[in-house]
């Protein structure tokens, strides 16, 4: 590949050691062209990647992985660091069933040293692993490289507070982005503001209008924040005392496109020998603007994709937009209700809630569990605080839900996005094991929504009709529209009950199931809505049925099915139960489609089981 | 009652408000002297509750619950609370079967505004019941109450992070005890000590260790700890800036034992009506020489519990020490092995671990999130590390061994304590919740012994012959000893295998089960050791008797007999099946006997059930 000279040449960290600065900077042009070209074909995360390219190759061009331990948290930054280590010719397989993961993975390479996807985790990490290297006599160093984002997630403290005190080679980089500030709550971010403004770094000190004007890329969102306490910025000239204080030393802030400026920081890092800080300041999107210039060679890049940096936003019709808009609607005339997101705003369809009102959002960065315990403290102040977060993260709030909403019964209404299968993220974003979690939890009712006109109606029940802790869980995506709502408040419905077979299912692949019975009716059919708890009443009328097989797009382990079959053994049943769900398990990165067809939870794999069960009696 | 003269006057916070400053000191004494004669009967959390008479007194001055509002970190200080919201009567049934609560316990009183039991969420129900008294447009306040052991919980920095910016009128007040610092780890402990030596409070400027001893009761930790960092004490005399950057008024440090000075505290923070951080240093214990002075009547309070201020020790032949003393034999011929605490070194039985292995121990804090993590870290190089926790503080990491262990099969050995029913601390510390979501989580083993021997060698299995997530579950208290272990190492035993009836069980009831038939045979008889996943040749091996009865101390979802009951279900089983298990729910304080005897799991209940089922046939 032409267009690749210098990139081509290098296979391994040791090829860029071996470059000079010439070659470095157009290698630094290349890598974001390489990424932009393959991102615009296979989707993945492109603006935070072309943030860090120098980064990643300063970390490479001083360290030496794997014998050096390189922990990038959440992880969706390490394109370039794979590039570097040897997998550059796997990108057209980046995210794709069987391919390259677009987040550490510890099997694909030893130069990947813990696996990442969920935030605020890497300092955990590399402490961990910087203490086994103490213990075991080695030099290695171990460096955790993560955002300023994450810091809001109270891990990230856990972790300080232990790694501080050590005498061991931990370097942090805080890779500070000036573009998420705009996203980053709360205090801390004002608190990385004042260190950027430090004497050396100020070139006016006497009005903050115009200080913040000429501050490259930083413009209005910082201003916003800023302007709220006046008394933050006459700390940015005292000298930054937190992570000192916290037993680090403090290096920096390194302009973070400045490769020369890292090499020289990491080198300082490298040799101190004891815990390292070092702040970094670099800018999302870096070096897009070549590929807004050639729009039909990369096409396929939203503006909007690199600004956010999230290719993850939901569609126009999707369950998210729709829940949003619906709880949008709700709050406008009742204003007891609230809504809350960990950082996921625009993710889980909030934007228009928090657009009109304002005072009832909360956002209160990427910290789940702080989101629990909050809703529950509303409740108790009997507002209704409807937390919407995708079933992976809200797996970090567990504890909360059961010791501080719902042994007290506290109205939190959970809006559990992304649940089921995902797809493209791999095993660290599933949403299979909510079920068996929320479930586990005494008290927790659990919606689960075919349609569009289901999920307002639960929506509605949760809020207004139920008491205590009460989950909705939908999917990534639309309503498929096969199965079109009948009596959407309805905690079930039989939509067929002729015979002694039953076929039961919920949510997204009840549609499917639908199909299948539409085309050769194999027997009755009971839809779930509420999914926990099912009630006595219920479950007496499945009793009546002789053969019954449950679908679900969940883990075995915890399921609905699994529940199920334990209430109709305690009354006594005695007939032919089958549950076809996940296996308990991880899955990898996928199609979805793909996916439940592997499992038998698409049309055709349903209808082969129903004949199998059904057609031979 | 003569000796309460002034006490017998208060039976609301009103009557407090009353008082002169002669009376309340009287009050104090008054308070201490009941509190040592009433937890020497009942037993309960002696020494947290001394440090904060003055305290809790100084807040019912000030505030007015439950139009404001008291938030309690942990809550087990809540004591004085409650003698002065007319509980003081109820305090001979403390923490016993249907008698007053230990925590705060919003179902007992108005005047309790949340629910406690598990650290560092206090300041989340704080700040959100001040957001929601502002949405209200009302000017109450907000107080949350809380130790500095609790600020190494991640939690508290997702809640400080979040309400630092907000207006509203909260205050935290941090219960800084001098006590506590030797088993506070971490930088943040060292930085409490730095604030405290602010200028208007050292006498002398020039030598660190004069200074140090001239301040009283701090002496020989806090030397230990300042004197590991020099630049920690410089910052002493700055004016400490972390609180005022996370957007806080700042206010102390006040003495906690001045109940004038803590009032004016108080005051100054109530009238800002924006958030205030109001440090408080206390004594642990403070009062309790009156007690010493006097064993004849206030016997039963060791000085040791006043000291740790801990009452959950655990007893001499406890699975905790029998843990504990195996692993630090172990640890004695292998370095690999690790041993993590959450800040619960005495209970969980590491003592000796720590003593004889000091640089592979590591005490994370109160930080099981970090803990978890830590310890996959630690085992991605090749470390053994092995997390002693209490079954029901491990659920605040269930994202961190779904994501950041099990994912990746690191080897996390997990030694779960206080797993089943746990008695007095009620609700928010029953351990009977891990085994749903610890099977919920794909590839971990659980493990659960019933005697020593099983315990130590299901550690062993754990250790070296397990891989994965490995989980060994054990309850609060010592083998009972009726059963006598046969085999320790096996992963069940068929102890019975006559006739086509078989019982299960494991764990800690096995013992009952055993004696039960031991004492007239019912049927067969499985013990299981591996509990988590039962091998497709165990169950094929079940599946050859007909009636089947599980015992198990556990919750009804996500329990080993619901599993069980699908997979025979999945070989064609077609016997009957009977869980006996506890319901899903909450189960309040009691005596576990006889929370046992309630849900049939004691020997008498076993032996009804097994006439019930088999006799009959």
């Amino acid at each position: 590949m032409n267009q690749y000279p210098i990139l081509d040449r290098v296979n391994s960290p040791q090829d860029v050691k071996s470059l000079n600065r010439k070659e470095l900077k157009e290698l630094c042009v290349e890598i974001r062209k390489f990424l932009v070209e393959q991102v615009s074909k296979t989707g993945g995360h492109l603006a935070s990647n072309l943030g860090v390219v120098e980064l990643t190759i300063a970390l490479h061009r001083v360290f030496d992985t794997p014998w050096d331990s390189i922990i990038w948290d959440v992880g969706h930054q390490c394109y370039t660091h794979k590039i570097i280590t040897g997998r550059k010719d796997q990108f057209d397989t980046l995210r794709q069933p069987g391919g390259l993961g677009g987040f550490p993975k510890p099997e694909e390479s030893p130069h990947d040293a813990f696996i990442a996807g969920h935030s605020s985790t890497s300092i955990s990490a590399a402490y961990a692993i910087s203490r086994a290297n103490q213990m075991r006599g080695s030099n290695s160093h171990a460096i955790a490289v993560i955002g300023d984002g994450a810091f809001t997630g109270g891990m990230a403290y856990e972790a300080l507070n232990n790694a501080g005190r050590s005498r061991t080679n931990l370097i942090i980089v805080l890779n500070h982005n000036a573009m998420s500030i705009s996203r980053n709550v709360g205090a801390f971010a004002r608190y990385l503001t004042t260190i950027r403004l430090q004497p050396g770094y100020l070139r006016l000190k006497d009005h903050t209008e115009t200080v913040l004007d000429h501050i490259p890329l930083v413009g209005k969102p910082v201003k916003r924040v800023v302007q709220s306490s006046k008394a933050a910025l006459k700390n940015a000239l005292y000298h930054s005392t937190f992570f000192e204080e916290m037993g680090f030393t403090y290096i920096g802030p390194v302009d973070g496109h400045d490769l020369k400026a890292l090499e020289k920081a990491f080198v300082q890092a490298k040799i101190l020998c004891r815990p390292v800080f070092v702040h970094v300041e670099t800018t999302k999107g870096k070096g897009y603007e070549f590929a807004e210039k050639n729009p039909l060679i990369y096409h396929g890049i939203s503006k909007f994709d690199v600004e956010t940096g999230n290719p993850d936003l939901p569609e126009e019709d999707s369950f998210s937009v729709v829940f949003g808009n619906y709880l949008t609607e709700l709050a406008d005339h009742d204003d007891k209700i609230c809504a809350i997101t960990a950082a996921m705003k625009q993710g889980t369809g909030l934007t228009p809630f928090c657009s009109k009102h304002r005072n009832r959002f909360f956002d209160v960065g990427i910290a789940e569990q702080h989101a629990v315990t909050f809703a529950a403290g509303l409740a108790s102040k009997e507002y209704i605080p409807v937390f919407a977060v995708y079933s992976t993260f809200l797996q970090r709030a567990y504890d909360q839900i059961l010791h501080d909403a719902a042994i007290e019964r506290l109205h939190v209404v959970l809006a559990v996005d992304r649940a089921g299968l995902v797809g493209d993220d791999g095993e660290t974003h599933q949403g299979v094991y909510d079920i068996a979690y929320l479930t586990s939890i005494p008290g927790v009712t659990v919606y689960s929504p075919t349609t569009n006109e289901e999920l307002k109606a639960q929506l509605y029940k949760a809020i207004y009709e139920t008491e205590g802790v009460v989950a909705i869980r939908y999917p990534r995506g639309c309503d498929k529209k096969i199965y079109r709502s009948q009596n959407p408040s309805a905690d079930y419905l039989f939509l067929d009950e002729r015979g002694k077979n039953l076929a039961i299912s919920y949510g997204r692949i009840f549609h499917d199931l639908y199909a299948v019975n539409q085309k050769g009716h194999f027997g009755a059919l009971l839809k779930l809505n509420k999914i926990n708890p099912l009630s006595d009443e219920l479950v007496e009328k499945i009793s009546a049925y002789h053969d019954i097989i449950f679908f679900e797009e969940v883990e075995q382990n915890g399921s609905i099915g699994e529940h199920l079959l334990l209430q109709l053994n305690q009354l006594g049943w005695r007939g032919s139960f089958r549950s076809v769900s996940l296996p308990n398990g991880f899955f990898k990165q996928g199609k979805v489609p793909q996916m439940l067809k592997e499992y038998r939870l698409d049309q055709e794999g349903m209808a082969e089981i129903l004949r199998e069960e059904w057609e031979t009696k």
